[in-house]
């Protein structure tokens, strides 16, 4: 078994491997044997590095909004833009202090380059918060040095210095405002470690790093240019070199090119990082930032808090989804449309199974199922605890089986199928599927079995039953003796007073319908109460034989004799119906209701 | 700098940590050390994962699109369909065969459980094709061993053995079909290592693995449950220990339930697999299977052929859209509308600086740019390689700074603005992105630059200027002598007829305006012609000083003389207007263009 794979001419000698541009060597890393144990520090940063990637950014409106929902959420450090750069987000800043808008456990943070007047103005902006983070950066890559500076190594360290010492000096002119710093050598990944580590080393001993006021040092995979262990032993090998280490909070601000900017952030965090700045949905430049709801529900699968508030996962899609004017794709993880639902037919038989079990465990236990440890096969998380409902984790299309059928006749009708009816109902409604394709609704799954198997509403009277039916019923019976029925039978067009008798109704009803030339026998029975109380249904199910076929048949009625009769009826129509026999109407199709 | 964050209330309690589930331990991992030095085996399971999880499944129309798609980039094995499962998928399978549609050196790959009269239906349908996988699976982990198949280890993989054998005396049946085989043990994350190992062992000697026909032997991350380099720990172990290496294919089926499928299949394909299951734009089950497109331009990225073509990924996007209905997300990695897109200032300076560079060194070394070595910051690949132009490389909105917009105005109007120039317009485009919001494109722009440097089109003539207008310019000149201009001039409703003198045509007119009362000096002047040929028109850039304040203006013309003049009059009018003087008509709105 060969492969067969051929060269494709895409151009891959323009593009030069990562090792060959960065060298990140630690064999002897130790990250790989770490677990996260802990929430790390999050920083939200969608009305900075968010913001500036969107289409239609965020106007004054959507800004506060997103602000207030990150707070509801619990992050306590917030990016809240780039004041130097943008008036908005100058009077944005501004607004969130003159109007007293930060909880006081929460800081906000600014973004600026290296730069004199933008550090200037920068501090403007800040001024009479209780604290705030001014985050200083400049780009320190190779590429960037070369193109967009065109200085050496000493230059581009010296930029950062230079802010650095800037800052230091305003600080002195803000009197009510706390601040702490943080410094990103911009496109990290695209940085000598040892130059990266010499910049961020110079940057804590200008700032004079303490335990009592510790610095950040924030190292961004700007653009994603490799598998994300490499990152993680990047951060490694600076988490052990960088100075005054226990002054230091250590941060990633991954970016998603490759797609693995969460894994990067995992990674890095087993490394030894102690923060992680990110956006909701992964919001940000191009391929986004790492999503901070996949991390947050990351931790939680594995039994650690979030510190996050998650609990109504809907409702934070949709605001994000308003103030960044994008949507969240349907299968982004823990948060999509898409993302609980099972259309698989063996999906969705071992979700059912799963959930059953947890039912009878917890009864078992005498506790509610949300009190249970969480064990449902493809449901990583209970889409409970987000605030989703259980609707649309199953969802029948063309490629569902029985699993998704039946649930969907347990959950919304109560009908608990026994098994070999649950393969002949999934073969009815996959006859339609296939032919008609496209999702089948828990509406349009009721309108097949009532109109396969029930009176059917929505049809004509006439039409809502095959050959016979049972237009009036009386039974009698003493205990241990024989029970006597009497039936107003409609034959057809004709109605009839038919009395037969038997060791139970069932075996009366078979007894009558053969004095009628039906020649017909029970293969299995099976009934049961559709809900609690003095008011409830039975649903009953019948399989007989017809001709050397066997028919299901379902009767629900308020007394269980009468729904078991009204299965046999039911059996006997489809049998009828099936072998052509008159009174067999057109089927309704899913489309159609 | 203390952490503030708080417990969030979300049950954490309820989950099991995945350690605490399954034992993976490998302290002497190799992995992390590797690189990836080649494509990978693919497998595109487009038509089976990803359809099975479609609100709306594909058609056999859509079905056979995705096929030929999926074939003319260069896949070799296609998992086609779970034709015992579906009419529609054994109908497909046999419409491929008995059409011949499937190349010779390409392989269909059919999916069914371990069951047997699926066994049966699933070789009636690829009998007559050249060669097929069948791909038989059953679920081995711990919870559905107990919940659905409330069977022990040796009964689940009993099930997987007597599947092999049954197809192994299927086999004998198909006279025209060459048969490979591949086992997947289903939610293999879930599933005791050692216990896997032994299921896929017990598989690789019932089908009897051998050199010359090898057994696929497939790890699926069914669900993702832990962090991306456990999975990758799994897979080295299983690669140390699995029977008859050299005649198993070992292959990879990660879903993304943590998003971090795509760091999975690239781990776990250094720690010693030789194939990778997936979907284009990571289609599938809930969050979906890893994503083809992103593992194969990773690839491109590292200066590896992925062997197959995304040269043209947009149309392959319009395709797998059209045949899934999912829309690609922006932001999917490669492939999103705004992976190439930047906003933000710096951003955009950097890139316009990258483009700049890699002309120069291509005119350097006399080559075409597509020749290069890419390397341009924030684009990790060129868009050019995948079929996409540069036009929404550089976009515009409140958070742009000088280098979108100037970028925009080379781009899309050869006009190369000084620095202090690019400066003082992207204030103004701002000020109307600030009042405004929303993306600028390109046309409102240019409206904007119109109507502030040149005479606006779109505006009356009376408009176009400001105070004073060239209606007519002779000038004459000999070589060491002065420059003598006659004009006819508009300052506002008259013309006149003026004279004036210079050693050049620009200190003629500055004379001229000195003697209309309009104090004024040079402070900067750059001219540049914008396209090569007799017909070119020259761009000239005027920096003068009025009142103190310095202006810029504009003129383009095809004398170049007369480009400098209009240049003047555009900066002379701008500063009049500032300075609250007649002639300044109400700004054009970007909305309004």
């Amino acid at each position: 078994m060969k492969n067969m794979q051929q060269p494709s001419g895409m151009p891959a000698h323009r593009y030069t491997p990562y090792h060959e541009q960065i060298k990140v060597e630690l064999p002897d890393r130790t990250w790989p044997s770490k677990r996260i144990e802990r929430a790390p520090r999050w920083c939200a940063v969608d009305l900075r590095d968010g913001n500036q990637a969107l289409i239609d950014p965020m106007t004054p409106d959507r800004k506060l909004k997103m602000f207030q929902l990150l707070v509801g959420m619990g992050y306590k450090e917030i990016e809240v833009g780039f004041p130097s750069a943008s008036q908005l987000d100058f009077d944005f800043v501004r607004k969130l202090i003159d109007e007293d808008l930060i909880p006081d456990d929460v800081t906000i943070q600014v973004l600026t380059q290296c730069r004199d007047h933008l550090i200037r103005r920068t501090f403007e902006s800040i001024d009479g918060a209780k604290q705030a983070i001014v985050h200083i950066y400049n780009s320190t890559s190779v590429l960037q040095r070369d193109v967009v500076f065109r200085s050496d190594r000493e230059g581009v360290k010296q930029i950062a210095v230079d802010g650095a010492k800037l800052c230091l000096e305003l600080e002195g002119m803000l009197e009510r405002t706390k601040v702490f710093y943080e410094y990103s050598p911009e496109s990290y990944t695209g940085t000598e470690l040892d130059y990266a580590l010499e910049v961020c080393n110079a940057i804590i001993e200008t700032l004079d790093a303490r335990p009592e006021r510790p610095v950040i040092i924030n190292l961004p995979s700007t653009v994603e240019m490799a598998t994300p262990n490499v990152y993680a032993d990047s951060i490694e090998w600076m988490h052990r070199n960088l100075a005054r280490r226990e002054s230091v909070i250590l941060s990633l601000h991954p970016h998603n090119d490759r797609g693995t900017g969460v894994a990067a952030a995992e990674l890095g965090y087993m490394a030894g990082a102690d923060r992680i700045e990110g956006c909701l949905f992964g919001n940000g430049e191009r391929t986004g930032n790492v999503d901070l709801v996949a991390l947050g529900l990351n931790l939680l699968t594995q039994g650690i808090d979030p510190e996050i508030d998650f609990s109504d996962l809907d409702g934070i899609r949709r605001v994000a989804e308003h103030c960044n004017q994008l949507k969240v794709h349907e299968r982004s993880p823990w948060a999509g449309d898409l993302v609980y639902t099972a259309f698989s037919g063996s999906h969705q038989d071992a979700i059912k199974k799963g959930f059953e079990r947890m039912a009878e465990d917890a009864e078992r236990a005498g506790k509610s199922v949300d009190e249970m440890t969480w064990a449902v096969p493809y449901l990583p998380i209970d889409p409970k605890d987000v605030g989703r409902s259980y609707e649309a984790v199953i969802r029948v299309n063309s490629q569902s089986g029985k699993g998704g059928v039946s649930y969907l006749l347990k959950a919304d009708h109560g009908l608990d199928l026994p098994r070999r009816l649950q393969i002949e109902f999934s073969n009815i409604v996959q006859g339609r599927t296939d032919s008609e394709g496209g999702e089948v609704t828990s509406d349009a799954i009721w309108s097949i079995f009532s109109d396969e198997y029930l009176p059917n509403p929505s049809r004509e009277a006439e039409d809502q039953w095959g050959r016979f039916e049972l237009r009036e019923v009386g039974s009698s019976s003493t205990l241990g003796g024989e029970t006597r029925l009497t039936v107003v039978l409609r034959d057809e067009q004709t109605l009839r007073d038919v009395e037969s008798a038997g060791n139970g109704p069932i075996d009366a009803l078979l007894s009558l319908l053969r004095g009628e030339g039906v020649e017909v026998s029970l293969i299995d029975y099976v009934e049961h109460t559709l809900a609690e109380g003095q008011d409830a249904q039975a649903a009953s199910y019948v399989e007989l034989e017809l001709g050397g076929t066997r028919y299901w048949g379902v009767g629900i009625d308020h007394s269980s004799t009468n729904a078991s009769l009204r299965a046999i009826v039911s059996a006997v129509n489809r049998g009828l119906r099936a072998r052509g026999v008159v009174g067999a109407p057109e089927p309704v199709t899913a489309q159609s209701v």
